[in-house]
């Protein structure tokens, strides 16, 4: 299963890195980092530097297709090349999958019309502006397009996809590996849960760059 | 707030990804990903590189040091320029941190004699090698050095962290950015919850390298 994980210029690294930390330990996985340039790319905050190794025509008929969000996506959005690659794709990949608002990337690609899918908290509102049905749901599956909502939530979904695509024993495993076991140490991880003044903080700081 | 996350050969990009996402995000807080040579490390499955942006004596007092793990960490503990940096390192840090076998790291450089610390599950034994005071919870605290389980519970680790050094209202903000409500899609991120089956099929394809 060749794997594609797509990066460009203001990625949020723990989109790409959640779910390839357990896609790549599925059997005959091969995960491939790509970008419309090999070589580093810079991610949201400039203090982290990811490579990607290929070229997207290096990798034009991925099995799976992954596009993690960034705080502004712009990057991806407007770039004709990335989204001329996801159409092509997608039309042939066995999975579509985003994380955050790469499903907003997948929507300007018109990959999400009429499709039910997610993304960050605070950009559901902007995915209906691509025909997509907003679904505030951590990881949601319509057809061979599933999406994830914020940031983390990629983990949750890549388990999801391996239990899917292989099975559950297999995904099991990658869980243990991993020691996901979640136990945050404060339950703010979603607007319904989060302290009022910790949401209206959140929204004032970042809302008009995801809502975007 | 300088924090230093150690990059080296093998590195698990999880490990230094997660806490990394939460860490960034506090106020005033600058990530430096540091190792021996500054440039591209090769993470565990050769299928993506990290860059280190700074080399060991850019960064010779970090306020938090953090020290992911590997299947083998051997490349560090092994790397006497590495021990020797964490050792000056630590004797100035606000908090020393790692995650997984980062733990081994710690313990190879004489950090943790006579400290309460963890790693991945798999790893424990391997911990007592250093006069550490194994523990199985997914976060330990023991004084300024906080170690977590294995590859994953960086997340939690880094968030109990921030609720320390700054306050809880900033760790619930950064919770809710990266929207970490996790809802594991199976149960099997511990050695306890696994099904013995699964727990067993992991222990022989990776025992032997964690319990190196």
């Amino acid at each position: 299963m060749e794997i594609a994980i797509l990066l460009y210029e203001g990625v949020t690294a723990l989109d790409a890195v959640g779910p390839y930390e357990v896609l790549h330990m599925a059997p005959d996985a091969q995960v491939k980092f790509v970008a419309t340039r090999p070589g580093l790319v810079r991610t949201d905050f400039g203090m982290l530097n990811l490579n990607a190794d290929y070229a997207l025509a290096d990798v034009p008929n991925p099995d799976i297709l992954l596009v993690p969000g960034a705080p502004d996506p712009g990057a991806a959005m407007g770039d004709e090349a990335v989204l001329a690659w996801l159409r092509d794709a997608h039309a042939t990949t066995t999975w579509t999958t985003s994380v955050c608002t790469g499903a907003l990337v997948l929507g300007a690609a018109g990959i999400l019309v009429g499709v039910r899918a997610t993304t960050h908290w605070m950009a559901l509102d902007a995915l209906g502006q691509f025909g997509a049905q907003p679904t505030s749901e951590r990881v949601v599956r319509d057809g061979k397009i599933m999406t994830a909502a914020g940031v983390s939530s990629g983990i949750d979904m890549a388990l999801s996809l391996v239990a899917e695509q292989w099975d559950t024993p297999t995904a099991q495993e990658i869980q243990l590996i991993i020691e996901y076991d979640p136990e945050p140490p404060l339950q703010a991880g979603s607007p319904d849960k989060a302290p009022a003044a910790v949401r209206e903080g959140v929204i004032a700081k970042y809302g008009a760059m995801l809502g975007g």
